[in-house]
């Protein structure tokens, strides 16, 4: 009955090139072009600046206060994924260091998204491992409990089904479903190449207010200029 | 591609019979019968103590400050049900008061479950409306932007299908899988029969040391008792 | 040049009629009224559940841990006042217990509103004083620095000029600008007429959607029903 | 090395007569009496209201998710005392239930003091075992890794020895040394005594600052009144 | 009635040569100046290390997951201004990326200070605007409904006027009304003046209990040294 | 009877030679040594990353808003300590500034941890002064009540006796025991020295399943792979 205990080993993964496509793409951007949904919380940061990635997910459903299955995970890690573990109850215990990043990083992987505590911050960024995480912990933990790979799993407030693509940078963490990948790489891309006339235009003093037709829009709405 | 702006009207509820077991049975004992998952955060509180209601979700996702969609969402109600509302980003506005409460208790919700807001608590608790939520809030809200119905949604870091089972009471608010209703009942039930038994042993002064074996395998573990 | 140290003895009260109306019509059908500004923050929560008053603000800025200039406002307050009380920078600290509700009642004080915290609220409850605070907790504070009395403040995010109309009751505290207390009022206590018509057609079964005519604009939005 | 791992069974408990004395001064006239130290945070708050107790501290080290020291904790419980529960990490799962309460009951514990979360709260106010926590939580817990009963810990910022006066009530909770019970008790009395008195006059309107003589000091501070 | 709807184009600025002073002597300083009063609440931090920056405020207040009016306030930007933006309730969404940073900095902003999230922070930095905000998040807004510009806010705990003086660092916000800028500047100056000095001594080894003459003080306050 | 306004010139500091090993092990290796106790909780991050520092603790126990212990404390400094402020209740004001730092420095203080703010942090870093704070704060504090040195404190959650050892770095606080300190070291290093060898197996591609024997263990437990 339980989703507690099981490894899934063949999860379909979304589209490589689209998925790779959405690191440049930026989360701020995909998220505008899936409808503003998939994102995870803010609380979720990056352990260092400057990151930018995208990759498709496996995830990893842990207790608190035991990293047991990251060991698991770990075999389960194909070049160009991102390990995306969420926890059955709040935690802020580092579940992940040097080691197992190096584990992590042999396998492929390109980041870790995790809903608890991380530790070893700096090798890990010597290391170029990123990381978005809830908490910065020194404390360590068990192993002692079974939890699950790759089975659906909610992560700072998204859902992620394996095999989902992520991207994630300063911003923040969003999540795509595998089947709109195509989709939103291409609406994020003429999003992002709209940008750049428009950036001009504002460099140059044009306001938003014209240049998006607000003016009536505003006037309309009861908005009142007084001196 | 995107799942806003929709309205699913047909949803496969949970066993009724089997979910109206869960009330009685308790948050606690229930979450314990399904391995320790399903639990919404424990930031979700009800408005006023005693409450005790299981039911079957219909889910809605509703925009920040907006809460157009819960007069959507009370069309597809049908008794026996609670309501599910989860925001695309964090808010503590009061979504939802005592005109919604009217409507949705004349469809025939037993409760409400919110990631946000709500307000006349007052007058909630007189017309014995339960309602689990993040916040209580004077702010009202606007009807400006579309979201959904009876899709998939996380609410306090529990993914909640349509249909699927919901149990809150004192404790918080635990999710049973629609196709797990039956079992989470027995198994949960069969837990309950058990511990009268166990409360009257230790009433009378019998430790739980001894009533589950205990001792050996504390000693095993290292345990060390000193004066 | 500092706001500092000041204790203004005559200030301009907001009507009294007006006012005392505000308690009855409550704090979300006010905040509403008013356009929604003027809410504090959603952590200010009554010590216990039921009171529902308004008033007219007497206002005092202490220091943190520092409740000295509690004692300097118990003396500028009249029948029918609210003291609001903020803080130059976050604490929690318990600033006001039974001996100053005492004083605060035998004033004529109807409430206490504090950014901060408070102790005694037994006694507090007993003695029929309400207060709406951030925290509870039993450390006392200190005499040593002073503050100042009538002076604008900003208590819990919302600014509070002394005069203005307080209302607070089970869903919060909302300041209602000492100039605009009359329109108010008036047009809170026409949004509460109206709401009598409109929970008996909903108690009836009739839908939000059909009473407010909601289906045309949310088919335009692009909502769509799917089976 | 560590502490882990040991269960004092001899520990010397506070003089039973002042620490019994402490329940009716109450949480802030110790805390007071003490000099404004001994504090536990204030966000242990009680599971409900009216709850006043006071007695001696057993201690017990717990580990995140896991309750299994709870059921050794019980053992050492000797009428009159309070558990106070510190876990080695944040958790809020909910580590004590209705079963555990009752143990705690027959072993004559009056009271558990706990920096997590606690489940039954409807069944524990039913059996009148009053709970202070961080959190209400339907998760259970694991028995796995030891911990260990009565040695110094640290419960929401405040340090517990075995055997130290506990006293809790709805304006939090204090810590009194054992050493220190019988001076705190009278000097918590000697306060009590003056407050009637001082009750009275601020009832009839005398103002705290003619009963304290504050006008002199906040003059020299450099309060001044305008109109 | 109300103050949302309303942009006022005319504003009275603080002295600019005083208002530019304000940037090298810090938040700190300034803050003491002015007798520890108009402090932004510490969770304002910048999203990147280093920026120190003073201007006059342009205000703007937002309604929860809306940045409609950034648009209309980008209009009454001058050189040397510093945008100030206040949300009706708590909101953390993206309100502000490199868009509006872009036309913000074409007219002469020199920084924003906004009590919600704000996105791109990446290209932020890159573009040397500077941001003091309460989050960072990919969440973009929605533009449905208007709020008002140049009118008194309430952000983060200060309350600002427009024209008010706004110095902000590593340290954090503080807002100075414009007709005690020039006064502050001045009391700030002369506080840092000094502060070379006592550094000197500080670095040579002379103790503050010396160069501040502490040890009468501290010893009439009670305090004992013991081996 | 209390505790405050005490100075204790005299304390036993932690074996040298083994608290200087500390910094270079890190605070995650000597946490796990130490049987995972000794952690500040995780919301005490450095002022500026990258600092890794180990010391023998003095301690400061003062009021919230009120720094005036700590030139008390900077007498007691000797070379080679960390100075641990732990403060009566929460607080999040600016303790300490650069005049503070170049004093410390003066007396051979490696850091400041404390439980509350800090501020002039850019200028800290300049000075290569390390920090471990709650907040940062542009609010200074007054000097108008007495605390203690060298007493026993809990700060963020650890109990720090006055000579114990600290290590601090990016990844958190701990605090080790005096007299446990050398053999803290020697497990610490013996951890250390065994992680060379694993990170080179791991790097290779070898899985932590493989060469920690895991693959028994979980399948004991339950796992189940499927595809």
């Amino acid at each position: 009955m339980t989703t507690l205990g099981i490894v899934k080993r063949n999860i379909v993964r979304a589209d490589r090139a689209a998925t790779d496509r959405l690191a440049a793409l930026g989360s701020a951007t995909v998220h505008e072009a899936m409808g503003r949904v998939g994102l995870f919380k803010p609380y979720m940061r990056p352990i260092y600046a400057g990151a930018q990635v995208s990759g498709t997910a496996v995830t990893v459903l842990l207790h608190p206060g035991d990293n047991w299955m990251m060991h698991v995970v770990a075999e389960q890690i194909q070049p160009g994924d991102i390990v995306v573990a969420a926890i059955t109850a709040e935690c802020t215990d580092g579940y992940f260091g040097d080691l197992l990043a190096t584990s992590f990083q042999a396998r492929g992987a390109r980041a870790l998204i995790i809903d608890a505590g991380v530790r070893d911050v700096k090798t890990l960024k010597e290391m170029n491992f990123p990381v978005w995480s809830k908490a910065i912990s020194s404390k360590g933990t068990i192993k002692a409990t079974i939890g699950s790979v790759n089975i659906p799993v909610v992560c700072a407030g998204a859902l992620v089904n394996p095999g989902d693509a992520i991207v994630a940078d300063d911003d923040g963490v969003v999540v795509v479903p595998a089947e709109w990948v195509n989709k939103v790489a291409d609406d994020a891309a003429a999003r992002e190449a709209n940008e750049g006339e428009k950036r001009a235009k504002l460099a140059s003093g044009i306001l938003g207010l014209d240049m998006y037709n607000m003016r009536g829009p505003l006037e309309k709405a009861g908005l009142k200029y007084i001196d």
